[in-house]
């Protein structure tokens, strides 16, 4: 037998059982970007508490007898402690129900899902996890921009603008790296695109912010390091948003690449600046 | 009017339509994670190309009579050289098709996305993007494993183990990131991890190999940086796989985190070491 930490074994195949929690990514936001796993674990749970970055019409898969919980930290209503989050769902658990929690995104990429997990597990109580696709990879890509290009970029990096303690990543440590993907940026942005010259990038290194990817409020503004925060700002963007730095960023201009087919998108409006 | 680097509309909202390409990301492997949106565009495609990734039962979503050419790079076919590939959806679409190119993961991550779009755009046929969930976030998580944690892990980078020319990574580059996800790092993985030590990662930092990520040929070996690749080989992994290091790998040890609902995976050996 394997010591503990030598192999483990993945997947019981338990889905949708009472008594569980299945933690569900729902995308960035375009209902279509829901997989087609979480429209099955929607249509059996009994509870589901939702993020507020969740699209209302993601719900449409949920059973007319569900409650849905909103515990989103965003939108008109106050946001839930996620102590009282994490007591509900092992309340409703123990009751016996199927609890699913859906999170924008991915559940494990800057979620606090692998909290939620030790919570649920510590009340001794299963949880499965269900990956979704994530606005890091989704944003770029809806604004026709790859993480990774042949020639131009081989790696990337994804921190936040800044860390728990409310301090600004230190962009030197990733001084190197070919791509950066910045989350939650917008009340950073000036901040990190010169701490982010100060590590040594290029003031000329293409840089773009994506706003809302994937749903109606979709917004790209593009510049360069030294631009970038200033013409954010003109456009008057609101978040959620996140910025992208490097060449791979124009390694597409002019090829018409198109995003999602949202026809609400169409609507947008260039922003003159 | 806007500069044309200063703002971008994405969305055209044009799927489907005849003599177009939709570039589309399958996920990791499980059928279940293919998003809605893609079901949607392989019921109507008329000819796909798809890589030997993507499992056989997602083609069932493909319409009877739509010309399925595989063009992977990897299993018993011999792989279609970029070339070709691009040639042939040219001509798919010019012929007035609806074509979809389906890839592994997401298209715009270390998948060659980005050259398959300019070869389109280059024959002026118009090019969709639509994400799709990555073994970058997919592979951990159906480990259990977190990329980011509050307290333990506010970033992360991706880099592949070697680039485009054959030479090693430069992980000193990446010395400072919290957690790391190198991609494709089966044949490296001594020099990998002997490289991350050189560059001051501790040899006692928790790594994790997960191997075929959400397929019933899933697999995690599980160690330190000194340790890992040793334990790897001793498993026998041989691919398609990734390395996460950091704290990460054992935040959530001992929550009995479950992966997708795959029965075969119930059948997955420990392998004593």
């Amino acid at each position: 037998m394997p010591g503990k930490d030598q192999t483990i074994k993945v997947g019981l195949g338990s889905f949708g059982a009472k008594g569980r929690v299945a933690l569900i990514g729902a995308g960035p936001g375009d209902p279509g970007l829901l997989t087609v796993r979480a429209t099955e674990l929607l249509s059996r749970a009994e509870v589901v508490f939702y993020d507020a970055l969740v699209d209302p019409a993601i719900l449409d898969w949920c059973r007319p007898d569900a409650d849905l919980v909103p515990v989103g930290k965003r939108g008109g209503a106050r946001s839930t402690a996620q102590a009282a989050i994490e007591r509900e769902m092992i309340a409703a658990a123990q009751a016996g129900r199927f609890v699913v929690r859906l999170k924008g995104g991915d559940p494990f990429v800057f979620g606090r899902g692998g909290e939620e997990v030790l919570a649920l597990a510590g009340a001794g109580i299963p949880v499965e996890v269900l990956p979704g696709v994530s606005s890091v990879m989704a944003a770029p890509a809806l604004a026709g921009i790859p993480l990774t290009h042949r020639g131009l970029a081989a790696s990337f990096a994804v921190p936040t603008a800044r860390r728990a303690d409310g301090a600004l990543h230190d962009f030197r440590d990733l001084a190197g790296v070919d791509t950066l993907v910045v989350m939650m940026v917008v009340k950073s942005l000036t901040a990190v695109a010169d701490q982010l010259m100060a590590a040594g990038r290029s003031a000329d290194c293409p840089a773009a912010v994506v706003e809302a990817a994937s749903t109606p409020r979709q917004r790209v503004v593009r510049g360069v390091l030294r631009t970038i925060a200033r013409r954010s700002r003109a456009a008057r963007v609101a978040g959620p948003a996140l910025l992208v730095v490097g060449e791979v960023v124009t390694a597409l201009t002019g090829a018409a690449v198109e995003g999602l087919g949202v026809e609400a998108l169409e609507e947008i409006q260039a922003v003159a600046l």
